[in-house]
């Protein structure tokens, strides 16, 4: 399988159904509108759509039978971003290069959006068009999921906590919870939900949802080493940026070394929990890889 | 019926199932369920949950069958008034008497409570031990509508709007654009919430939902004749706040006394809209004439 070529051709098609998904541009009032397609096709790397779309098609799922769930999945996380990057949170000015949303459209704009965006990842996964090849049950129970997932026991618990210990001494503990909740939650929601619309049993379930934990924790302790050792300009915002907030972060409690010593068995323990699926679980494990060696 | 005792018996027993939703107290990180309780029990008058409770009753529908629905409206409401009164949008330092979310809790917080609920409300709509006894294709149908009214097309499209007039020319229809969204929206949500929860009648619904658009105008416009008149410690929050920040109302276009015609007209639509029901409508009709004869 040419797996560069399948992750480009999806992504493709994410970027047109997140266009598809929105009311034409210069909808009234046109302000709101403009300040979601700024963020939403700011260069994301599409990570939790693709996830999902990537867990459908390992047990055998389609693209299309899955894609509003993955466009839902990308209008949350970058609502999160859009919260996060505001004044009263990170104080960002850049995000992947460019001006961050309230920098550009005001922070009164930047709220609401992320508001909307939110909104209107649950309007998708209700729509009456949308996900219609599975039952009502299972669409209800995706919602709640996902739901569990980005409220105060998921992402917005881990971003409290995020928020709340900046400049305290944390212990390996509370950097697990804001982990596992602030970035570790909607990737696993993101397998779940493709595992979900495609019929997974319960052990495939569970093989999943233990690569999606790993894969997850991964991927933060990889933004935490960057955000150590990267270029600011390939990573698109600045660097050294947690150690001088005084972020508790993988590489601050145990160094940069077991940092990466501890990427690289999660590799290893994602891989293993994804081993008996066969070919079509390729694009997963690729994914896994690529989590762990990207330089930005 | 002894309709006062009916009002105070509904709105105590709302408040204790929103209590019901949340967690304990202290449930870690707690500072998020502090902020949370904070503005959902800080004297809201359970207007959207006891219209949808009014409104399931009208159709011979019960307290419990919708309890949940009437639950995440109000969690809707709350988080919409927590980001409405943050400093880069209403920059309201109190309401209903005392200080808004982020005067207490910090605005990093008071952002991430909002979006808490909000998350929250969809959770509550999709939770399997929640509105068991309607099938789930009503509940996707019910999660549509609440997201459709709630979102870019809904409440943050109103609210959108209402920041962008802030200090301009606004028409006629530029407030109706406002009042209908911002305010509208999510009260017409509330009644076809109750009302599709008992199973209303396509006529039933169509009935209601008039009665809804005329009721939900009537309280915005209400809201800015008070704004105009009204004391400010009855109202809790500041009067002639409106007019200081050049915010288009009905009362500043038209007048007060025209604004309190139409609000008799408003009244007497939306009785004539329900005038089918029987005397298990009383509540909403009483709730008519309470929307145009409060003063606070």
């Amino acid at each position: 399988m040419d797996l560069q070529g399948y992750w480009m051709n999806h992504k493709e098609k994410v970027d047109k159904a997140l266009q598809d998904c929105l009311p034409p541009e210069h909808t009234y009032p046109a302000v709101i509108f403009q300040a979601i397609r700024y963020s939403l096709f700011a260069g994301g790397k599409r990570i939790r759509p693709l996830l999902c779309i990537a867990a459908a098609e390992s047990l055998g799922g389609s693209f299309d039978q899955v894609v509003s769930a993955a466009c839902a999945l990308e209008m949350i996380h970058t609502y999160s971003l859009i919260h996060d990057d505001l004044p009263a949170l990170d104080n960002d000015d850049y995000r992947r290069g460019i001006l961050t949303n309230h920098k550009v459209f005001g922070e009164n704009v930047a709220i609401l959006a992320g508001d909307a965006l939110l909104t209107e990842a649950f309007h998708l996964l209700s729509h009456p068009d949308c996900l219609r090849e599975v039952s009502a049950e299972t669409r209800l129970a995706l919602i709640h999921h996902i739901s569990e997932a980005t409220g105060f026991y998921g992402m917005v618990g881990g971003q409290v906590m995020d928020v709340l210990s900046e400049g305290k001494e944390a212990d390996m503990d509370v950097v697990h919870y804001i982990h596992s909740r602030k970035t570790g939650a909607l990737i696993t929601a993101s397998v779940y939900s493709g595992a979900a619309l495609a019929g997974a049993s319960p052990q495939e379930m569970t093989a999943l949802l233990h690569y999606a934990a790993e894969v997850g924790l991964a991927f933060q302790i990889k933004d935490d080493i960057l955000n150590v050792e990267g270029e600011q300009e390939r990573i698109g915002k600045g660097t050294g940026t947690d150690s001088s907030r005084g972020k508790a972060t993988y590489p601050s409690l145990v160094g940069i070394e077991a940092s990466k010593r501890r990427l690289q068995e999660l590799l290893e323990e994602s891989l293993a929990a994804i081993s008996s699926f066969d070919e079509k679980a390729d694009p997963l494990r690729q994914f896994a890889r690529y989590i762990v060696e990207r330089d930005f």
